[in-house]
């Protein structure tokens, strides 16, 4: 590849103010408050790729949000690849803990970043980085570069589940074909330790609803007489771990792929520094389940967590009552083996089945997806390791995630190519958090690294 | 008395209309937002007074809302009675339960009320009680009837603690100088079985906040190896029963005075059905500290029941958030002996100790009071009985109720006299609730109940 540094450099600025026109959009598809923003997203999406260069651009109706496709055959005998990513965001609350607006981004130094970083919910999940790829074709067209087929699938349902996303993929095999699958939706160990992402967790995500009495009560008058809906969420949710931190869900661990002493002895060759990773987050202590790692439990291990929880008088001041229903969002992070649908009902029976006679339960599945791990032995791993290796100097490290992307797994099966998780991002952008943002520098080296995959994967298919 | 029942229904249609108005004014204490209401509802009350005969009145400032001092003297050497009420009311929420607005008072008939029940926050607790003190104070004064002093002490802050109210008793000793205190901020056992409230349990209500990691983290990314705050608390709150349903708090059930089985057994007569009562609630069973019944468990027994929860997303749809804090409001109720002071540190102390090293606790104290146990062998409960039983036709139960009027306590020790907790609400009346009501019936037997104490006192203190 010739003059990609010199193209970014000349073009820095306008690639960071079109992506910041971008994150301006509030694309929250778990809010449907916000069903014109991502709508107006999927457009915006869209012209973008048109300017960067496609043949053909179409967005295409789901029955939830639609996806954008766009592709640019350059010759059919050359091999494609597909670039997927995503427009929707996470939710931007709890509001009040950004230091700036979750839609008004601004360009801030940092430590990390004296370079800048942007500040936005989706700065880097995964607007910014499905934005790299974008750019990255810009160059590729604009300088008479592309080494081969490009096809995009942006959808705008990722963090909901991608519910419909699947549906077109099965109905889409022919005009989805594909050598090989490029997704930056993930993060780097560090900002000079490149890494890529070779196993994601799945997920089973379900929402859960106690009933006591028909009626929110005086604590007073039935205080100790009445199962308490909360008193007894409480109660449910604790006995999920055992003292071990264990799950207790019968035949939760049945699938549940052991890796080799070997395997984790190669994990635990990355660097980590425990002290740093307590003193980050301002804890005394990691907790997790017992005989694992901080980097194990977080990739190879399944868990449970309760992602919000709500019941009650919540307001200001106090109210001695007791309510009629408690809730609680929870969602299992599962590895390869297990069976997100299969883990689901477990999870149900065994809810349902630990309720006292005393209250009613209702389980309702959110969503969820499959794990998926990735060989480093195919030609895609080994011209991502090569594009890395050129722009940082350094080999990347192979490593397991413990995010999920639920469709990734299906992407496998329907389309029978491999995924190349090429992610840019670190652990402290605070995705899905207050104060996202991803670093001016990481989303530069994307555009610089993703073309010589391009080239490299060309080559090496040969 | 002569003429009571004539003079009501002469007047009952403006005794209902008078205390629809005051149920308009949406006096929260608990919400700072309504503090021009509950002021405004100070004033309504003094005009009430001024109406209904008092002789002066005034409405005296405390640190927090004010008190509404009356009084009538007719002879230094005659008894005097001094009625305890307050104006505030609970926060009406959730608002969408109620079947109309909360302060829009209307009249219903119901199943048990064929002669209507008044719907509003408030209505029963206690302003609708409060108010028949009001009105039966008019019907004496307007026909010449009064046979003693009397003084009123309307408060402000009951629903969050009375917590000014001590300092004005401690303050005004002599201004409050009474024979007996009449109270009516409880129930009777049904529409047509009088009782008297002869004990009442005590309040620990405290708030707590576990903090795990400094911000919301990923779930994918972080799952597993820190600890979830959410999890956290509801593994805490879920430790503070144990198997039994008693509580582990230590020393929590030291001071706790047993009954004896005769008291048991007597307490046992009231009529009570197991049935009715799990069908007026919808619930499959009942639930609460082995070894006692439904009625000793709300009653004789101390409790711990969580009032509200929060953490998290609990938006719609799916957020995969590990929260930085979770929340709850606790709240104990206790029986004579337990010093709720002493609980709420033993609470304090607990609780940070059962807290694991990865996360941070803090436990605010909100408010408090003493339990309280009268004897039935005074003047001042035989007079209610008898004017009870005048009025309904059978003499009253006395029974030792589960709610908690902090200060009556406090009113025994400071001004040395008796409480007389003559209830007209029933345990139907929703109050802390939504819907909560009162019915017509019971609102004019307390005006027509109440001058007949005042009868009966002033003849048993001669």
């Amino acid at each position: 590849m010739k003059n990609t540094t010199s193209y970014i450099e000349k073009n820095k600025d306008r690639f960071l103010s079109e992506l910041i026109e971008l994150l301006k959009i509030p694309s929250i598809s778990a809010d449907s408050a916000y069903k014109n923003e991502v709508l107006k997203t999927a457009e915006a999406v869209k012209d973008s790729l048109e300017k960067a260069g496609c043949d053909t651009v179409e967005i295409c109706p789901t029955a939830g949000y639609p996806i954008v496709y766009g592709e640019k055959i350059i010759d059919k005998n050359l091999p494609t690849v597909l670039v997927y990513g995503h427009y929707d965001v996470q939710p931007a609350d709890p509001l009040e803990l950004w230091d700036s607006a979750p839609f008004e981004p601004v360009i801030k130094t940092t430590e990390l970043h004296p370079e800048g970083a942007i500040f936005a919910r989706g700065a880097c999940d995964d607007k910014g980085q499905m934005y790299m790829h974008v750019k990255a074709l810009e160059f590729m067209t604009s300088t008479d570069q592309l080494p081969c087929n490009v096809k995009f699938m942006i959808e705008g349902e990722e963090e909901v589940g991608s519910v419909n996303l699947s549906t077109f993929v099965k109905e889409n095999r022919e005009k989805l074909s594909n050598d090989v699958i490029l997704i930056s939706d993930t993060g780097m160990i560090a900002k000079d330790t490149p890494s890529i992402t070779t196993g994601l967790r799945g997920l089973s995500y379900v929402e859960v609803e106690v009933t006591g009495p028909n009626r929110d009560l005086h604590s007073g008058l039935y205080g100790g007489a009445v199962a308490n809906p909360i008193n007894v969420l409480t109660k449910m949710i604790a006995s999920l771990h055992d003292e071990n931190n264990h799950i207790t869900i019968p035949g939760f661990y049945d699938k549940v792929e052991e890796l080799s002493q070997e395997e984790r002895a190669e994990m635990a060759k990355a660097p980590f520094s425990l002290d740093d990773y307590k003193q980050a987050l301002d804890i005394d202590d990691v907790y997790g389940e017992a005989g694992y790692t901080t980097n194990e439990r977080n990739s190879i291990r399944p868990t449970l967590d309760v992602n919000g929880i709500w019941g009650g008088y919540t307001g200001e001041g106090a109210k001695t009552v007791i309510a009629s229903k408690a809730y609680a969002k929870i969602s299992m992070r599962l590895v390869p083996g297990q069976e997100w649908e299969e883990i689901t009902e477990l999870f149900k029976k065994h809810f349902e089945n630990i309720a006292p006679k005393s209250v009613k339960v209702k389980v309702k599945p959110h969503h969820g997806g499959q794990g998926y791990v990735t060989p480093t032995d195919n030609i895609g791993y080994q011209a991502a390791a090569k594009a890395y290796t050129d722009t940082f100097g350094k080999a990347p490290i192979p490593q397991r995630g413990g995010g999920s992307i639920p469709i990734v797994a299906l992407f496998e099966k329907e389309l029978d190519s491999k995924i190349i998780l090429m992610g840019f991002g670190l652990d402290s952008d605070a995705i899905h958090s207050p104060n996202e943002h991803f670093g001016v520098f990481n989303y530069l080296k994307g555009i610089e690294t993703i073309p010589l995959f391009y080239k490299y994967f060309t080559e090496l298919s040969k």
